[in-house]
């Protein structure tokens, strides 16, 4: 079990506000490099539950309480990432309330279903798309042999 | 980034044997601890997709050429593993042909789907039945908050 390198395990969320007209997904504006907007998440702890983590992630960055909704997919091209090999988990998710940009994140902006996606980090304008084809179709992400 | 410890990252494999009737699945004999019969699978390399790990796996363990279908789900409880905390991925797979044990993997045995599951290692007992459940109603695995 030594040397044992695997892919660090990231969380993120799409967190529906079904307070609000359209239920708008949050964005948040990144502290740390790479900058820009993106999704709500991060790490799992070691000894942590990727739905735990999930949650915890939702709260640190936005003050929001979710609910798990479903999982939308799995990520794990090695190059997206520019740092290091990442392999995310996305959830969907929805919430009460407003966010509040706080811990990684300096800002947040709602985004409607409709509306013409921002410039994203990683792959997340992928994670996007694929979200918005699941409100159409209920289709979960595809399998990416990549 | 130093000191970044997340779940060690894993994939399980479902592989439906589509030229024999019923389609039963592959289980294998681990060579190493916890013995005991188990899903094929094992750790995602650094720098190798999920995808692409499920597929090294199931041949390095089983011989077989499988083509994922989809994801049945995560399973991330930390205590789902004695040695560590595993979060494994489980994919859905069908392959042409019979399975040749090898690898981490001394035996092979096929479990049709009304066949009664054997002791299995680890929480496979419960992916087996998120599986079946799946082949009814189409459903994959619930999230599971612990």
């Amino acid at each position: 079990m030594n040397n044992l390198e695997t892919p660090y395990l990231t969380v993120d969320i799409l967190i529906e506000l079904i307070d609000h007209p359209q239920r708008p997904i949050v964005l948040i504006e990144r502290k740390n490099p790479p900058h820009g907007w993106a999704i709500p998440g991060g790490f799992v702890d070691r000894d942590e539950s990727t739905e735990r983590a999930a949650i915890r992630e939702a709260r640190e960055e936005t003050g929001l309480e979710v609910t798990l909704k479903t999982l939308l997919g799995v990520y794990s091209n090695p190059a997206r990432d520019p740092r290091l090999h990442t392999c995310s988990l996305v959830y969907l998710a929805e919430a009460h309330g407003t966010p509040v940009a706080a811990d990684d994140a300096i800002n947040v902006q709602l985004l409607e279903p409709s509306a013409p996606l921002p410039q994203l980090a990683f792959d997340h304008g992928m994670i996007l798309e694929d979200y918005r084809r699941f409100l159409s179709t209920e289709e979960t992400a595809p399998l990416r042999v990549v």
